[in-house]
């Protein structure tokens, strides 16, 4: 099967990042197609990036689609465009806070997050409520440092995740961390064996999941809301829709 | 003052009926600034055709802001691109969904909405759930009509209109009626006067909102998670945001 | 358009406090009336105190409806007697509470509450949970002084909301203040400016949303819970009422 | 011990349907002392309505405290002046709406609930929301007669509260039923016998409840938000309160 | 009546804390029954325990009906078995977490729990949000000692208890704490007059539940989801509930 | 890999019914086995019947563990000892009601429930609240036919299943229907292709979870509330836990 893995933002590097996480846990047979937007935002950090990203995101899904990709993944944390790009898509697709946070309420009644800057604190805020796992989610903790300093190659944010990390490990009374970026998708497996609690990154959680519903045969609802988008003539930049 | 009257879609026809409805109640002093993108989507009737024409109303919020606008509304019954929008404006921005179901809330205890596509009323679901409205709304209904049916001169769909809000007096035991669709702006005081029970129209409610927030000299938080987005080069058609 | 503000409490200097806030926002041609309750609390800061200024609201609605008014506020920030006074009513009714605290969600992604005493958090608490704004509401504060503190001319009261509002910037993750009783009216506009972020009164904000349904035609719905009280013959001093 | 029942409207027929009730329960040595307020409103349905009820409650709460009951009971569905009560009580108060919902969670998974007219309904919804019980509620439903209707003598009332309840059964998928009115009373136990389910009247059940407390030696708390009133000068005819 | 009281542990120590905690409370006439199951777990501190728990609990429910009892009480805070026992029973069935829960309701808006080991937390939580009561809740604490350790003589849990009660009444802005577990029944009425507010312990709560719905004739509802089990042939060590 | 599939009743028919679903999906090198208790229930249709099945299941979780197993599923739509069995293993623990949830969630924006009899709806709303699906989930049905009805060979409750789905998919305004009991596993496939929308089945649903969780290394967490149960000693039936 192929998976095709989108990261949102234009970060080449960020894009590596999360192909080599992806391909990790792909299964044998798997293939990751990894891509970016031609066009849009370096990092996404607040919702006008979102709304940027989502265009982003709608071209490679309708790409994607085009190719006969099996299903789509969403790699940045606020899952940008995701009911939009299942509209547009048959093919099941994932976001990666979603699926991080799916896993992380198997494995642990209540989960921490350890994301980027604050201003993204809301972002998480609003995809618990609305994916209905408020409840689950002990404490959001924010390691105050944009999502780009993660490509920067100093480690210095890659080791304030870590601090984030161990005081939610102190302090949350949770039984999981989830991690806020897709940046941060090569730290999970290390963390989770440093911490000894499972540190969840949302990229390879995507991409098992899209292998899951690959294997039971579900697709994109196309019964009700999520059907294909009317066919409309769309115009300008956007007549590459059509 | 000037506030920018943004309709999401790149309806002609539906940019009139709602510059309509907006300058029937403004204030004398405000001057009402209609505008629609000059590319995108000729209805939104799903999640991708909000994720398209929130980049129009950015561009109008940019645009409005350069010019100096006392405030935005956005006047799409989804409210698209709202937090976006309010990261890059100073002045207020309001959707008209919000403006609606606001002011329902402050003339009944519940209240129904009526709108377009039975597809849209996902969009108006989220929409309840995000501003803390779910408990206030009795029922939701759908003409089964699109947008468009609205501007077509026929009268159908306002018939239809008419025929659900019935409906909702005589079923929902709700006390006030939010009509769900632009299009729909000029129906709410002959319906008010008709059903003898509030029928609201979010265009109209939401130039007073801005009015009012105007009045107030309260415009959009700056502190904190809608501060301006960070500054980052945008490239490919998205460069105009730079 | 005539607008009746209703202190609930019996402080004049109170009444005179609010009149102030409220005719500094309210739109040429609108005339503020304040009253209070000839008989009631001096101030309200409780369960108890709040059903005896009820009476007092009532009072004064019907009185205000008789002389032909456009609309009431309710200006003490547990909203006394709202819904009672919306069945008197024809013309919309405001609380003050209802009022900051749906202005507040319009610019920001969630609020904090300064109010006076802790023993009114509760009430605060309840209004959240009633509104459905709880999820809007990042912290609450008391300053543990008394209302009248607040009318005692030495500026101590003022002071510590100032710090309050101060510690809710730092601490809350919010991007918005809201103002926790009436007598606090005066200190928005100056509060916001230093903050630099929106400190809202529900006063001033009252009198815009009065206007805002007067301008759009919207009146309380006496379609179904709303609707006046059913005549029956109240006895002893409730017999004004008749 | 003493029990203070608290009709809060002024029906002598009232009074005595639910005094003969908390008697038929009361346990051997408690003593019920019925009362209702000397003026006030003959019947309750409304906001309205209760906001005047709630000072009869009052009175009759600080008379009872004076001499020396050991509980009392707001005897009306909405639980008129509920918290206010509490402030003004150090014994226990339990509204009759709050004790048959608590006790029907206890023999049910979810409850019906069948009440007077059609406008009492969003009392119940609020006091279902604020006492954390509407997901233990199924359905509500109406008669849509008069509170006093019940004491008429024609049974016509009495007739359509054992259809509601027979409806009920058949339709709501829920294990109990409680009488939305103090009016209802002597309806439970018959009902509760034909019906072969639950059927709980708030009266009898509040009657258990304050035995209860007073038997764990437990009052309200004057610790925090619920401790007596703050000395304050009340004036005019509520001077009597000082 | 006889009232049966389940320790769903094996400690015969803990059995006779709450059968003496349970016969304080009783009115004349009521008949203690305290039993605990002859095989188990020696204390229930995860939802193992409370797994294995259930099964004793629903043994000694089979057996008290047998023998007519008029009521059971499931005296651990967590209440292991309810729903299973309710459909058991036909008598009523009162879990002390539940019973403690809903007493302070009554008696204060807030109440914080005080309970022995941290991995119990998450019990606790779980159970206040079935019932309903996650917002009457405004704190959780634990005395991170295992359950057995307030039977141990030496006095240090419960001095580790009263340590937690005075933080709770320091901190949390409540007005009543509520024990969670039966292993502290005999501390509340010393606390509760000590700290100057309800200290609520579950087992005597539950013993006044029980004789409350005694009193009023209501058993637990055969109609709909707690009727009996259906009748199947249980196999194995099972097969004595056949 | 191996996963320990579950079946919590005694039915060697539906065991073999579930094997099958499992196996069908099963990725190659997963090897499925397949258990039931050796003693406990025939079906599960009600609490009691789940807290007999729930000690069956922790027997042969705890086999599982000792031979060394890569995961757990509990395959009864109540996942009844969910929470029990993730203290006592260490691998991955799905149960089948959950896996269901979750996927129909990835691809619908609400689902449809379709269960057996109409009293494990309750369990079945009990799931949603606790999970946090509430508002993903439109409307339950029930075929009003016991468990063991899919097992009798003669396809009458197939045939209901398929029924209630086509309603279902008319009234709902649901995007996907979860097939709510382990014995409607091999209906999945067939009714997703003859609706022409998701049908999720939740065994199969859960050997993907299982799968995914160990394919990213993912183990039930030992870090707080869900770590193994402390060793104290069981004793009679229960002796072989220790």
């Amino acid at each position: 099967m192929k998976i095709q893995l989108i990261n949102p933002n234009t970060s080449q590097a960020m894009t590596e990042t999360i192909a080599t996480a992806a391909r990790a846990v792909a299964a044998r047979g798997t293939e990751i197609i990894a891509v970016c937007p031609p066009q849009g935002v370096p990092s996404i950090e607040g919702h006008f990036d979102e709304a940027i990203a989502a265009i982003g995101v709608l071209q490679r899904v309708k790409q994607g689609r085009e190719t006969g990709v099996d299903g789509h993944i969403i790699a940045c944390f606020g899952d940008p465009g995701l009911l939009a790009a299942r509209e547009l898509a048959d093919a099941p697709v994932i976001g990666i806070a979603e699926a991080a946070m799916h896993m992380a309420t198997l494995v642990a009644t209540r989960f921490s997050i350890v994301t980027t800057l604050p201003r993204t604190l809301i972002i998480a805020r609003h995809l618990l409520h609305q994916y209905g796992f408020e409840r689950h989610c002990a404490a959001l903790h924010a390691i105050d440092l944009p999502v780009l300093a993660l490509e920067d190659g100093s480690g210095v944010a890659q080791q304030k995740v870590r601090e984030q990390c161990l005081l939610a490990k102190r302090q949350d009374g949770s039984g999981a961390i989830v991690l806020g970026c897709g940046g941060m998708a090569d730290l999970a497996r290390e963390l989770t064996h440093e911490l000894a609690m499972p540190v969840i990154d949302g990229v390879s959680a995507a991409v098992k999941m899209i292998e899951s519903l690959h294997g039971l045969g579900l697709r994109t609802s196309k019964h009700g809301d999520l059907d294909f988008p009317l066919a409309k003539p769309l115009s300008g930049v956007f007549s590459e829709f059509n």
